[in-house]
């Protein structure tokens, strides 16, 4: 299922030899259908892999047939001969399908800096074994090759009125940073041009991946696509379109934070009264990004003088002296002073929900992360990635 | 010695009993002299605890005769109660000493939300006896007594001619974040009026304390305050003087990132090649707040991917394939490319120095910070600070 829910999708996942444990790290999705349409949302990191810098151009004129991924490697930093390698696994593909190599995204995640001979001759010949390999129900196994130190493949489909999108996610991003990555591919059969693609889908990624923040680190790999195949011959209403499209995100964000490596907490922050969203994401991502607050939480201890704490260092508008914070439904603190005691408060599941009144204003906006455990420092210490 | 080097200062250290330990817990720092002149610098959060709240009005028209700290609680977002008890802790000790209230500086660390009764009892108590053991060699006894998770006081002294400043410090600040509180007391016995220490103080700060970012979390209570008692009689230059006291702040923040709780490595990040110093500082700080960078120190290993990957995401002027990044002298990394193996480098000293070169101007800045170890995780986890 998944990308290939849709009509007109096809998908594989193959093993290229990248993964020292040899398991499938190569994958393509296809667009098979009347229309090729497609929209993506990259890294805003300036540090940009190469992958990166070449699926931009791709996308920008509203055409695309393919997405190839490999893990392995992110092909960033790596000169001249790691954007040579992107270029000839683009041609490659394109070569295979009888497209031109300017319709086809490239994705690629794992280490910085690789992106040898050895990587390009592994990766060139996995996309050839991908075309190969492509069947109308590869879905799952797109999403099992594009998976690092996720646990699980990630998959969620939305039902239209006679379409669907569909679509897979891996890792990672600024969530499972042991690959930091973030690569989804999302697929539509409904008939939608890609000027309508492209809103629907910043429109949905500004309040799913978006608002996924586990450590703060910003990917340099970081691509969501969205490609569609008129297949359905349904054009939907675009209100519909972008609901389904938020929803579809919106699952796929859940699923990449309960599988964030090391966490042992879900942490939903959700701030009410401010200003602005604007000022709500700040002060929420204020919180995600606290050290000693994810600690604590990690801890088990709900420490609302760290919420506090971290959000006095924001710009929002706001009284430190008129917030509330409560921990699970626990009021812990009312107009910054104490109010039930911090043992009221059970902090043993593995979701927790930080709500947080500014009472400034009527914006609100909520935040997805994860708590700072020795896991986490385990992942991304014990090994290079 | 410390805040007694200079003439004219006394000082003290006493158990008041807010330490669970038994130790030492208040500290009293008096100026005898025959000026009372003082500058202060202040945390720039905006979540500010009472103590800073008072102590920026004492600073405010450049007189203060007395210091007094405490540790055991940070009497931060503790109501109208808890800023009486900072008031009160002022009155206590001006009419012992027989001087106004509005020349005692307070300081306060420790756990956020705590200053109820019994804390304030304790203060009151230990204050009076602090001016009781007040004496002219009493400068140790004060850096001992606020001590919180560090192992050794901080000390440090520097000679001018004919006169002398020293100072002592503590913890913390976003450095040794058990306790989240740096507080730092500087003495002189210059003959310097307020508005002279003021730009003293606070170009010395800039390029020492402000420099410092172990875990990018700002306390609620970071204070640092100069204190002068004109004994010496002598006038320095002001460049003189000015580099005499960033000489002390350079030596007491070498002593706090050199104690930094959990702490494996201690990082210099010197950044060369910018186009402003301003630059320069943001380029730096986006390394020593990266999880994924920290973590990877803590493991030895030399990742200048995710160098390149944490100053992507800042607002600097520098193109991302221009930059050179150095691991202890070897060169990984030149012009966004790999350049010298990762194992060329040897990563096991404790002192770690990271140089990159932006190639885009004139500029330098050097930050230090601490690495993300198990121990910062354990000790910001496994109990309440």
């Amino acid at each position: 299922m998944s990308v290939t829910a849709a009509q007109g999708f096809e998908a594989s996942g193959v093993v290229a030899g990248l993964k020292s444990t040899g398991k499938p790290d190569v994958a393509l999705v296809v667009n098979r259908g009347r229309r090729a349409a497609v929209a993506g949302v990259f890294t805003s990191n300036r540090a940009k892999a190469h992958p990166v810098i070449w699926s931009q151009q791709v996308v920008a004129d509203g055409d695309a047939r393919a997405v190839v991924l490999n893990s392995g490697g992110a092909n960033c930093f790596t000169g001249p001969f790691g954007f040579q390698t992107t270029h000839l696994t683009a041609e490659t593909v394109a070569e295979a399908l009888d497209i031109g190599a300017g319709d086809v995204v490239v994705c690629s995640t794992g280490l910085i800096g690789v992106g040898d001979q050895t990587f390009r001759d592994k990766v060139i010949a996995g996309s050839q074994s991908a075309v190969v390999e492509l069947s109308p129900t590869g879905g799952t196994a797109a999403a099992t090759a594009i998976m690092t130190t996720d646990t699980h493949a990630k998959e969620a489909v939305v039902q239209g009125d006679g379409w669907v999108v569909g679509g897979m996610a891996k890792g990672a991003g600024m969530l499972a940073p042991g690959l930091a990555t973030m690569l989804v591919v999302l697929t539509t059969d409904a008939d939608v041009p890609a000027a309508k693609l492209h809103s629907a889908l910043r429109s949905a990624t500004h309040v799913t991946f978006d608002r996924l923040d586990s450590d703060g680190c910003m990917s340099t790999n970081d691509t969501v696509v969205l490609l569609a195949s008129g297949e359905s011959g349904i054009t939907p209403d675009d209100d519909a379109f972008t609901r389904a499209v938020t929803a579809l995100c919106a699952d796929l964000a859940e699923q990449l934070q309960g599988d964030a490596e090391g966490a042992s907490h879900d942490i939903t922050i959700e701030v009410v009264g401010a200003v602005s969203e604007d000022e709500a994401v700040e002060v929420g991502r204020s919180l995600a990004r606290s050290n000693l607050l994810m600690a604590a939480v990690f801890g088990n201890d709900p420490n609302w003088g760290r919420v506090l704490a971290a959000i006095g260092t924001t710009s929002a508008q706001f009284d430190p002296y008129d917030v509330d914070v409560s921990f699970n439904g626990v009021r812990l603190c009312a107009k910054g002073a104490p109010d039930r005691p911090v043992t009221d408060c059970d902090m043993s599941p593995r979701a927790l929900r930080i709500l947080l009144d500014l009472h400034a204003g009527p914006a609100t906006a909520t935040i997805l992360t994860n708590d700072l455990t020795h896991d986490y420092v385990h992942e991304n210490s014990a090994y290079s990635s």
